[in-house]
């Protein structure tokens, strides 16, 4: 079972990710919790490309840094790990792609939609736990920390972000569940696991 | 005006893009040389990543970081230049791609075709000069330096490399000049240079 998080920056999706793979792993589930861009050698290289504030990539290089790193993490984690029946937990995958490169900085869709298919080559998360907040909470939370190139990124940006995803959660109500992040943690990871127990009891092991 | 130079490693391509670079700009034309994947501060790390043996991209990661460092190096260096008129020659450009990631590594054609237009933004060559030279004859010109990652894949993969540009050269004679890589450098120089007068009096500057 592959299961991806996404949300905009400050939502809290690192940690739920985190206490999923937690809870998974002392349930006697074998976790692999990766994280995107990175997770992978030359990830975490692409990944610290992407934040560097010396660095200025133009929307298609990003494009294509963020579909390099993927391409990497599906071949040499995720891809293995599904194979021998572990739970992947991932902290952003495909959705964040059609979020941010298209609902963020306006490339062409479908093009988009093809790059992320050749990284991928077809893998998709079984469900997906999208941490909706509204735009300016999240910044107000995220503003604790210095911000890289990324998060410098207007509002306007991730007003155009969030509403991406919720398109997205719209379109694939099955796979995509929205939260809402403002929520006790406590409260949100509980009914992540209920979800992700629910879906691991309807679907046998190894399939 | 936009000329490439192409070939397999060890052909000369390099010492003889750099010769058009001096002539031309002795000339009094402006020359702007670049080389792929490079030419830009991003381009440069990417190229340390494809380089580096301490890393393993796979086919995909590999294809999309050569395009990430393009998309970054038409988008900041090629489409001004030759916007303001200057002359671009590019130390390899697209047909590397076709040559080495689809002829090489077997990638789907269709599929590298496309990232190379996204990357390119539709940006091709005015004219291209290939420096074939029988694959065995390369690797023994280039044996007297350390070999890098890619340097070390086997004859057999720079053999489909070779077929490739040779059919790309066959399917687009007016863009593509094949060159026999073995006859001396002055002498391909020369050639060279009166290929590319030819086109610049063809096509009146602006163009």
């Amino acid at each position: 079972m592959f299961i991806s998080f996404e949300g905009p920056e400050g939502s809290g999706k690192t940690t739920q990710a985190r206490r999923l793979a937690e809870t998974l792993t002392t349930e006697g589930h074998e976790v692999i919790l990766v994280y995107e861009p990175g997770g992978t050698s030359i990830g975490k290289a692409i990944r610290g490309l992407l934040l560097s504030p010396e660095e200025a990539p133009n929307e298609r290089t990003e494009a294509l840094l963020f579909a390099a790193a993927r391409a990497q993490l599906v071949e040499e984690v995720i891809r293995p790990s599904l194979s021998r029946g572990a739970i992947v937990i991932s902290d952003r995958f495909s959705d964040s792609t059609i979020a941010y490169q298209v609902g963020g900085r306006g490339l062409p869709r479908e093009m988009v939609e093809r790059l992320t298919a050749f990284a991928t080559a077809g893998i998709k998360p079984d469900l997906t736990f999208l941490l909706d907040v509204e735009t300016t909470t999240g910044f107000a939370r995220k503003r604790q920390t210095t911000p890289d190139r990324m998060e410098r990124a207007d509002l306007d940006f991730h007003e155009r972000v969030r509403n991406a995803y919720l398109q997205l959660a719209k379109s694939e109500p099955e796979r995509i569940v929205r939260l809402d992040a403002t929520r006790p943690a406590p409260e949100l990871a509980q009914q992540i696991l209920e979800l992700v127990r629910a879906k691991l009891s309807r679907e046998p092991a190894g399939t």
